[in-house]
Formats: structure tokens, C-alpha cells, sequence
């Protein structure tokens, strides 16, 4: 391991922490709430660690393998550690676990809260918690679609051909040019979703978090009632919109606007994802229907919002899915093991790893019927790889390993069954709200230290594509 | 598909069934309830239909891979629908979908019922509901151990080499060969559990009752607050070993009557069955301890017959689990998608597919340290085929898979969700009890029948392998 070499790139990324929690500051400054010194103190620290640690390791080494891995896990932790400072510094947060917990949910893109009161906040501090969002979508969008799949990880090397960019053999000017392509993508979708969400009558401060918060299919609102604040038809369809847009491939969205307009259409994984999402709103909207006194037209707004936010992994609400019939909560449930497509920002398993594994049960059956015959698992008309569908299979199986070893130890901390199994599948899918206790309309805030650190670990674990955290703990990862 | 040789043997285990249900008729007369004349009227139907059938289809031809499945599905249906009878005739239960789904719970040794009050019923009946397990119990040994291996089903060629008897190359006569050892140990268990569940003060009636129960991995009590009622230690442990043993491959205890006394500590399976289930009974004995008041001794004798029965998803109990904490519920749950070892009586997922799963896992974190090396899937010192090893894989994904939609199925039909993920979660994996409506104390007469159709199908599917039921929906299976 050149640990010099993975701290100089971490210590790149705490000197760019400590700039990015200057853009808080001019909201603090505005509103004046009191947090501008804390925010202050944050940034001027992270500059002077990240500075220090720069200059102890200045190195150009080639890396390799092991050194992506590492600087993958140490860099996202690193900058929840640093990124906790403003909340704990101020005291709107003091306690550690849970100023951790809360950033950690921002850097992760899961959007659950340890507040019982978000509009108490000040302003600042409020931009900042919605800003981990968006840094960490941009973090998760390169990882997908440029790191990921050089490193082989949980079937992300199907994309190996597609992701946008030169083809180069060495890792790290590859991944620098497709970085800048898919942040210009990032970027203007950012845009324009603000600037749509200010002719909906959303102050300005209001319109970026809550375009941080739908970009990065995180799901941080600045109001307690989240987007039913609003009570808006129009915010509620400009999110959802982009919500789904954020749950795409974003090599897609680059193709799009380089002219192929017929890519969405081309695309095996955006049509099933399309399509699924379309027959989850359905459902769900006859569920709703049959629930509460909203009619038609209402069903279909509270269900096609809750099926996008939960199935991109926001956790934005409208509706408190907990007062629906035990099918709508269970659907909600099971929506929340999908996800987004692959190079979103979305997590959970993904829609892309649904398709191979149900195509590969199917091929399975097949081959009873011809034990002699070779069957491969084919998508579209392309045969996959068997080396790429176990590891896809793999990853599934340890996505419902960590699952229940979670549920588990949140059991053993004495939360309730329904509970421990939602407040787990929905960190591990970077999602948010889950039920009962954490429900939609509750929070993270009253469950034990240790389950929230549990937890905080299921995001990072799910964030990070599982592999990439549990390389780690094999004996071999760390041997010369 | 040679629909006729298929009929035949249809025919054979209708007959067979017919002859069968003369056995109850003995204890029928004896207690003198008045169930004897549908038992009569039942036997001398199967008899009668069984034998046209017979007559009409006599063939020898030679079987091939489609007509094995086709026996197998049809042959457990058809015993299920037949089996029914006399609890329909003698309006003991008067309801169709009650009947079917008792019965289909009786052959596929799961020993749900939806029976409120078991000790109302005639003894003659109660008798039969028994013994359906004990015959569903012989034909599954057969079936895991015999066949399955020779159709190359979820992973069960692991045994194809291990299965005792002659190894010949037509299929007929090395099943038979292999079934008469099987029965032979399948018989000498049962006669040695009798005896001492006679010693125990038992009646000669539940002694039988509950013996049919735990060697099939059942869970069918004659009273109503199953094994609880006799509050015996003697009789808990037992019924424990004996459920153990049911769990344990039988082609062990084969081996090990014929001398091997050390079969049991080199098999790899048996080895983490045992440690697997020592240590759930640590851990749930903690939780017991922890829930109420009965001391570490009464914890412990809780905890190891709960764990054992829901382990070797026999499902007889002595304590209602769901008065523990959650954190043992939980595990409760987890532990039906366990099971017990391939070969044996029990259902579920199956210790050496878990086993397999595992090694496959971490094979598969290994594999991205060092990405252009051959890593095989080993257990003990044995190279798992990468054909049988997806084979597995996919086994767990069809698995979970039909427990979701089955849980969205009873969601959909009102029930609500910790009843719907659990009724489905112990018919699936052949258990019994679940939780909440359908818990220990409970049963499953008071949910609605499409949902006794559903769980019924579940049971079947469960039982079955998944494999041999889903390969009826191939249309390539019913291509000439």
C-alpha cells in the first residue's frame, strides 16, 4: 500500500472541503443566524489539515488497485469526519455521534436526519447540510461511471465501454477527463432545476437545497414537512422530474445533449427502469386510491411521487406512505431494494443488477431442461460475461447479508423488528425515511449512539458499492 | 412429454395413498369418533380412481428429465388433492381451500394449520394429518437424495456421487435401490422416537402423532398448544434430537449405521449445521433470558427447542417467541430461511447452499485483489464446478424472489405486513408457524382463502426445490 500517495489524494480532497464550506458562509452571513464563526473555524481547519498533510506527502506515484480502493473508503470517511466540524463547532448539533451520523447521510446521498426540528437550524449550517449532498453526488457520479469499473467492482465493469471520455490506458487521466464531462451534465442539471424551482415561488436559499437534495437522490429538505411544505403541484412535478433524471445514467444525459437523441430509448436498463417506475406508480396509485379519500387524481399524485423518491433513493415526501394499507407500506419496502440505474446518483442494488439476475435465474431453469446445452445469460443482444453475472450475483447476496447482520445488531440494540429491518434497508439503500419508528414523518434522532453508527457504516457500505468496503477486511488487502 | 408413463405412476402412489389411509382407519375404530366411514369412502376413492387410472395407462417406457418433473409436481399434487378427502367428507373441515391447504401442509411437512382447536378433531383424522407429514417426509428424502441430484437441481449434483446404493446409469432402478436404504433409516428412527416418547408417558396415538411430526420435520401436534401441552423435559429433548436428526442428511446416518462412526464429524455440512445451531442457541438463550423471568436454565431449554424446531422448519413449540424481545424474534425469522442440511426432511434455503453462497462471496472480494487470477469456489478442499455454483446462486435469487411477490400477494389481500412477510417466510421454507396473525399461538384458518391458495402454492414450491415447479412455466418444457 502507498499510503502517501492515497493520503496526498485524500488531503486534495479535505483543502477542497475547506473551500467548498465558504459557500455557506455568504448564507450565513445574509441570514445572520449566528453560525457564520463556527463555519469559519471548519473551513480554516480542514485548510490547514488538508494543507499540512499535502505538503508531508507530496508524491507522483503510479496507483494501482489497492490505492483506489483505499482512497475511496479513507476519502469518504475523511470528509464526513471534517464535514460533522460546523455542526458539532456550533453546537447546533453537539452530540458527536449524531453530527456524524447527519453528515455522514449527506456525503452518502441518504438523506435520513437526526432533527426533529430542521427549520430551527441556522441557515448556514442548513446550506452546508444540503451541500454534502451534492458534493457527494458528484463524488458518487464519477465513482460509478470512471473509478468503479476499472476496479471491477460488483458489475460496474459492464460499462467499462461505455462511459463517456477517452479511452486511455492509465487510470488517473482517464478518470479526470470523464469527471469534467459528467460534472458539465451535473452542473447544468443543477441549473436549470433552480432555476425552475424559483418560478415556482421557492426563495432562492430554498431552490439550491432542494436542488442539492434532488440531484444527488439525497433527500435533505429545510422544511420539517419536506416538499408537502410546499403543497405545490408544480415543486412537486419539477422534483419528481428530476429526481428521476438523477436516478438515469448520467452518460445517458451526455449523450443526449452531444445529439443522440434516441439514447434514452436505446437503453436496455433506462427502458426497464422507465417502464418499472411506470407500473410502481400504478399500483401504488390504486393502493392510495383505496387507502384515503384523495380520488383518483390525488392517488396518483401522492403515489408517483412517494414510487419516484423511494425507488431513486431520495426520500422526499408528500405523503406519509405509514397511513397507507399494509401493501402500499410493504411495495414502498421492496422499492427501496431497486434503486437508480448504474452512474446515477441513486443507490441501493440498481436496476441494472435486477435485470442480469432475473435473466440469469430464468437461463438457470432453461438449463434443466438442456443440461448438455451452454446457455449464457444474454441482456439486449449482448451475452454477458459469466465472470461479470456471479460477480453481479455476488453483490446481491452480500447486499442481503449486510441487510440482515444489520437488522440484527439494530435488533439487539432493542430497536423493534420493523424498525431495525427498515432503518437498515433504508441507509443501506441511500435512501432515508423507512418505517415505524423512522418512518416518514419521524426521524433518526431517539435511536441508540451505537445504532446510529451501525447505520452511518450501512450507508458508507452501501454508498461505496459494498465491495469496496469489505476489500478491507480481507487479510490479503493488506499484505505487501 | 410421455403424459401416459407419467399417469402411471400417478396411479401407483394414488393406490399406494388408498392402502395408506387404511392405517388411521385402526385408531379410528378404536376411539370410535365417527370418522371411520369417511376414511372408509376416502381409501376405497383413491383405490378405485388410482386403479382406472392405472389400467388405463399401463406403459413401460423409458423416462427422461421432463417426465421426473412432471411425476414430481403432479404426483404431490395429486396426493395433496386426494389426501383431502376425508377431512372434507367427514366435514371435519368443511371448506375446500381449509382442506387443501392442511393436507398440502400435511405432504409437504410445513405443519401450518388452520385449525383453532385441534384436540376437537377425531383421532382417526387427527391421525391421517400426521401421518400425511410422515409420508411427504419419505418422499422428500427420496426426492433431495434420489432424484433432484439426477436433474441436476439447485445444486443437489453436489450429492450426485455421495447418494448410497449401487451406481447404475438408468434412472428407475438406482431411485429404488437408493429409496429402500433411505426408508430403511427413515423407519428406524421412527421406531426408536416412538419408543421413547412411550417412555415418556406418552399415549401410543401422540407418541406416533409426534414422532410423524419431528422425523418429517412436520410440526403437526395433536394438541393445541403443541409440544408446550405435555410440559415434559424428557419429551422436549427428545422430540429435539429427533427433529436434529430429521435435519441432519440421511444418507449420514446411512453411512454411519454401516459403521462410519466418524461420518458425521468429516462431513463439512454437518459440521456448521451443528456449530450453526449451537451458537443460535447461545444467542437466543441470552435474548430469552433477557425477555422473562424463567432463569438461564429455563432460558436455555426455551432457546434450543425453539431454535432446533424453526431451524429444521419442523415448527412444534413450547414457548411463544413472539413474547421476546424483538432482537429474538428477529433472529426467529432469519433462522427459517436457514433450514436443515440437504438430504434431509427439512426445508428452507438449505445449510450447504448457505455454505456454498458464503464461500462464493468472499471468493468473490478476493477476486478484485487480484483480477486476472482463477479463483475456484472451494469447500473443505473440494473445487466447487462453476455450473453448480450459479446454480446455487440462482436457487437463493428464485427464493427470494417468490417470498417477495408472495408477501406482495397476501399484502395485496389485506393482511398486514410483519403477518404477510412471515406466513409466507414459514409455508416457502416449509416451517409452519410465523408471526404476528399467523404466530405460534395462532394459525392460518382466519386469513382469506385466495391467501390459503397462495401460501398453499408457496408450500409446494418450497418443498419442491423451486426449480421443479418453475420449470412448468418454461414454455420450452411443453415443446415436443
Amino acid at each position: 500500500m502507498k499510503l502517501r500517495a492515497v493520503l496526498h489524494i485524500v488531503a486534495i480532497l479535505i483543502l477542497f472541503e475547506g473551500l467548498a464550506l465558504l459557500a455557506p458562509l455568504g448564507f450565513s452571513l445574509y441570514y445572520g443566524d449566528g453560525d457564520a464563526i463556527a463555519i469559519v473555524i471548519s473551513s480554516a481547519f480542514c485548510l490547514l489539515v488538508g494543507g499540512c498533510i499535502f505538503l508531508a506527502t507530496r508524491n507522483q506515484e503510479e496507483l494501482k488497485l489497492r490505492e483506489g480502493f483505499a482512497i475511496v473508503v479513507l476519502g469518504w470517511s475523511t470528509l464526513t469526519l471534517f464535514g460533522a466540524l460546523p455542526f458539532l463547532i456550533s453546537g447546533a448539533i453537539p452530540s458527536i455521534s449524531d453530527a456524524f451520523f447527519e453528515t455522514m447521510s449527506g456525503f452518502t446521498t441518504t438523506g435520513s436526519t437526526i432533527l426533529s426540528n430542521i427549520e430551527a437550524m441556522p441557515h448556514g449550517l442548513l446550506f452546508w447540510r444540503s451541500m454534502t449532498h451534492w458534493l457527494g453526488g458528484m463524488g458518487i457520479v464519477v465513482l460509478s461511471l470512471a473509478i468503479l469499473p476499472l476496479l471491477g467492482v460488483g458489475g460496474m465493469q459492464l460499462f467499462k465501454a461505455e462511459v463517456p471520455g477517452p479511452v486511455k490506458d492509465r487510470l488517473s487521466p482517464r478518470i479526470a477527463d470523464t469527471a469534467k464531462i459528467l460534472w458539465g451534465v451535473y452542473l447544468l442539471l443543477t441549473l436549470v432545476e433552480v432555476v425552475l424551482l424559483l418560478f415556482g415561488g421557492m426563495s432562492l436559499f430554498d431552490s439550491l437545497c432542494h436542488t442539492f437534495g434532488s440531484m444527488a437522490t439525497g433527500g435533505f429538505s429545510t422544511k420539517n414537512a419536506s416538499v408537502a411544505h410546499y403543497n405545490s403541484l408544480y415543486i412537486e412535478m419539477v422534483i419528481l422530474v428530476f429526481m428521476f433524471l438523477a436516478g438515469t445514467n448520467f452518460s445517458l444525459h451526455f449523450r443526449f445533449l452531444t445529439g443522440k437523441h434516441d439514447v434514452y430509448r436505446l437503453d436496455r436498463e433506462f427502458r426497464f427502469y422507465f417502464l418499472f417506475t411506470l407500473i410502481a406508480i400504478l399500483i401504488v396509485s390504486g393502493i392510495v386510491f383505496l387507502s384515503k379519500p384523495v380520488g383518483p387524481g390525488g392517488a396518483l399524485r401522492s403515489a408517483s411521487f412517494q414510487v419516484v423518491s423511494v425507488m431513486t433513493t431520495t426520500g422526499f415526501c408528500t405523503d406519509d406512505y405509514e397511513l397507507w394499507l399494509p401493501s402500499g407500506q410493504l411495495l414502498m419496502i421492496l422499492l427501496m431494494f431497486v434503486g437508480g440505474c448504474a452512474g446515477s446518483t441513486g443507490g441501493s442494488v440498481k436496476v441494472i443488477r435486477i435485470m442480469v439476475v432475473f435473466k440469469h435465474s430464468l437461463t438457470e431453469i432453461k438449463k434443466l431442461l438442456h443440461p448438455n446445452a451452454y446457455i449464457p445469460v444474454r441482456l439486449g443482444g449482448r451475452v454477458l460475461a459469466p465472470d461479470v453475472v456471479t460477480n453481479i450475483l455476488a453483490f446481491l447476496i452480500i447486499y442481503m447479508l449486510v441487510f440482515v447482520a444489520g437488522s440484527v445488531g439494530m435488533a439487539l440494540l432493542g430497536v423493534d423488528v420493523v424498525t431495525a429491518f427498515s432503518s437498515v434497508a433504508a441507509t443501506l439503500g441511500n435512501i432515508g425515511p423507512g418505517l415505524n419508528l423512522v418512518g416518514p414523518i419521524d426521524h433518526y434522532g431517539h435511536l441508540p449512539a451505537a445504532g446510529k453508527w451501525l447505520l452511518s457504516f450501512c450507508m458508507l457500505a452501501g454508498r461505496l458499492e459494498l465491495y469496496t468496503i469489505f476489500i478491507l477486511f480481507i487479510p490479503d488487502f493488506w499484505k505487501k
